[in-house]
């Protein structure tokens, strides 16, 4: 295969006044936004290392709306960028300099739930938790619970396919959405997904959810809803070393067990977040695990002692099941704050989010505990141990010199150390900007190709969130590493595998 | 979008000589079939309706002749069709009169079994159970359960996205499948997936999935095992009408149960298979469902005991629990001989597979019964109730004028039906050559062209599978029928819903 890349973003500044007079008719004049004071709440998402202040920000109120602004972008070629509530951590709704930046928070209707099919059809614009809050009166809820659920927008779950600390067992977004309704740059509102357990013709459901706001932007969405379990314990299990801890984390999937949430957290998170949350956890420990059972009690019952078995036999040195409801979310709490907590001991910090075989846990944990001392910089791992889903925290101070440029080259290290021990780049939190140039390590030329000739197909224009998530050939030309699987990559600084 | 359509498949005979010729130094010569009657086995899958000899039939027996066989038919413009063992209901492995038949069955090594992360690394030729078979030592299986199992292959699986009496619970291949190696028409070798939970850039591996054939030809697949539960016991249910054995179905998941398989046959199914299997099926019945939980030994006592309560509160007229493994496997041997049962009670059969929400199980069965009579043919209806995907096998006898052809009306008229009612036209089976122009109902035109535009991406001369799935817009104009959203097409001669 060899197509032509996509076409770069305008080089001249687009036509922003033609854009606003063409949509008067269509598109309420206090829907749009273009004074700086205005626009500046846009520059950038939870990654704020990357900022760009968007010429026009339109907010649509219905999806007639966003029809009409992409028809329009379309014909002047401007570029657009959709955003859900900004929480994403790749830099994935970072604005276009010179695109429009399209907010959807103001599609925020729950339109139905349906008790016979335990679906709910909403708007991009519902945050994750309202979701679950309107399920709650028939015992239902949305499984997906990013730790951002309480602002996050499914929207923008489905932009970056996320997960949460319940996926192990309920899967990410892409397991959970059944159909979404979708605007494509032509103007063009198509469904992709069905209620029916296989959908006719190709899937392209799947490809859409993750795909960054690259394909089209999603107006409707069915999400699937599952009982809510009667009863839920979560153990909490301490170790002294973070290989005992990882040994039992592979033993525990390995016996058959999938437990509701399987999270670890080593000493530095550890003695960064209790001081914090006051949580009761054990400051002796090397590594903590926090392992949850869902179900009934009699199943909850069973499974906790096959848990307990397993991290006894693994070494655990201390072990405590919690007794009610309220001590179980104690015990979260700590897991779910440790980001706030992180900016408690340092100015900044940068989450990063790899994915590797659980059995390189122990490896990649020492691996990255060497780089500490190369890159100069601390780092703290809170992760979703039972997807091997590693969430490094580098802690730096952008007000040093150099800092940032250590703490970005810190985290490129360790994404390129998750591909080389059979990983991947992202676990939850997409590609966005942040992990463009790792995708060159991630893909061959000729997957990236497959990406971008199916980007072409919904995007032939370039006009969709441009220059994210897949490179082209010359930024990896430039960025000087090229993919290679089976581990072939060399680290001369690190210990190879 | 208005893109061109693709290319049609060659007019004139291609060079197959030439073609045999060029693979010389690199395909045995005995991988290659030719004469008629060593091509003659391969004319047609399971949908022995259609047929078409193929002029070249070739066995490739590793990735790099596959390789090569698509090089050299890219060059000489070959359309190329993919088949696994053939077991296929729907014509997707029917050879291409002008084209190459690729056989896979020699890509049959279970390359390996990874206890640590629960999954196995096999070539499309393997068999389904053959993979469970070498799992069992480990207490693993593959779940997804084809009735075709004993025959039909990991790859053909993969074509068509296939099911089985168990995918309520356990999914359906896509979610059974983590990573495929594919072939593209360039001869490249991507992979697709990863052992991620979240796979990075663009997850095009479920697209992949019941692709039919049109992206590239699968080489090495990685799938999940999962344990072998230590208990199963199977419910068998009769019922007075049809209408409450839909209500109880629909009535089991409204409880917040997942059965691991829950099936239903109406009384011309259970009085087809009974004489032939003698499982003890409710003569008297006009509905029966079996309906599956597995689990421990406590997690199957409970579950069975809550849906025996809603079967009775349903008007379940009998009510029998398997009482040994012995006696489960008898409960189902009926419902999965009921194909085999059809075959001594009418020449012919025509196994149809669309998917209904189940709230409309009822209605749509009533309206399928009126069919009979406008049809003048019978037709028994045993189906996986729980995902609403019917199987209704009409009866009929080739030999009789016209009866191929209102069969296949029948056929027709039941898909629209499901789509009428908000279904979709296949639950497992796939489109392939059979159920082409009920895309025409099933999908706009702007979501044709973009699948169009997917195909494209991979296969932009058309040569994979071609003129398969996706209906052009000069198919669908012949048809005459056009798609529209919400139940608006016209039946006059059904009931309208």
């Amino acid at each position: 295969m060899n197509q032509s890349l996509l076409s770069p973003a305008p080089e001249t500044a687009p036509d922003f006044a033609g854009l606003i007079a063409r949509l008067a008719d269509r598109v309420p004049r206090h829907c749009i936004l273009s004074k700086v004071e205005d626009t500046r709440p846009y520059e950038c998402d939870g990654l704020s290392l990357y900022r760009a202040l968007p010429p026009v920000v339109i907010l649509p109120e219905n999806e007639a709306q966003v029809v009409a602004v992409l028809r329009e972008c379309k014909a002047l070629n401007i570029p657009i960028v959709a955003r859900g509530a900004g929480t994403g951590l790749s830099g994935g709704a970072m604005p276009h300099a010179q695109g429009v930046l399209m907010g959807l928070a103001k599609l925020n209707r729950i339109k139905s739930i349906d008790l016979d099919t335990a679906t709910a059809v909403v708007e991009p614009g519902v945050r994750n938790l309202a979701i679950s809050e309107a399920a709650a009166p028939y015992g239902l809820y949305y499984a997906p619970d990013p730790s951002s659920q309480i602002a996050c927008t499914i929207g923008g779950n489905i932009a970056e396919n996320s997960g949460g600390v319940h996926c192990l067992k309920y899967g990410l977004t892409v397991h959970n959405v059944l159909r979404v309704r979708v605007v494509t740059i032509d103007g063009d509102v198509v469904e992709l997904g069905s209620g029916a357990p296989d959908t006719p013709g190709l899937d392209l459901l799947a490809a859409f959810i993750g795909s960054e706001g690259m394909l089209g932007i999603v107006t409707e969405i069915t999400v699937k809803l599952i009982p809510k379990p009667s009863c839920a314990r979560v153990i909490m299990a301490s170790f002294g070393s973070v290989e005992s801890a990882s040994l039992a984390v592979t033993n525990v999937i390995a016996a058959g067990i999938i437990p509701a949430g399987l999270e670890m957290m080593d000493k530095r998170a550890v003695h960064m977040v209790e001081p914090f949350v006051k949580a009761g956890y054990d400051l002796d420990a090397e590594a903590i695990l926090l392992c949850e059972s869902d179900g009934t009690e009699e199943e909850v019952e069973d499974e906790i002692a096959r848990m307990q078995a397993v991290f006894q036999d693994a070494g655990a040195t201390r072990l405590q099941v919690s007794a009610s409801e309220a001590e179980r979310l104690v015990f979260w709490a700590g897991r779910k704050n440790a980001f706030p907590a992180a900016g408690r001991i340092s100015p900044d910090y940068y989450c990063m989010d790899g994915t590797i075989p659980r059995r390189h846990l122990g490896r990649v944990l020492s691996a990255i505990e060497q780089m500490e001392d190369e890159f100069r910089l601390r780092c703290a791992n809170v992760f979703h141990a039972g997807d091997g889903n590693l969430h490094p925290l580098i802690l730096f101070d952008s007000n040093q010199p150099d800092e940032v440029e250590r703490a970005e080259k810190f985290g490129a290290a360790i994404l390129e150390l998750c591909v080389q021990v059979g990983g991947t780049i992202t676990g939850e939190h997409g590609v966005g900007m942040e992990k463009i140039n790792q995708m060159c390590v991630q893909f061959t030329r000729e997957e990236l190709d497959y990406f971008l000739a199916f980007k072409r197909a919904f995007d032939p224009y370039g006009l969709l969130n441009p220059e994210k998530v897949v490179p082209t050939l010359a930024r990896c030309a430039e960025y000087g590493k090229m993919h290679v699987h089976g581990g072939n990559i060399r680290f001369p600084e690190l210990p190879r595998f």
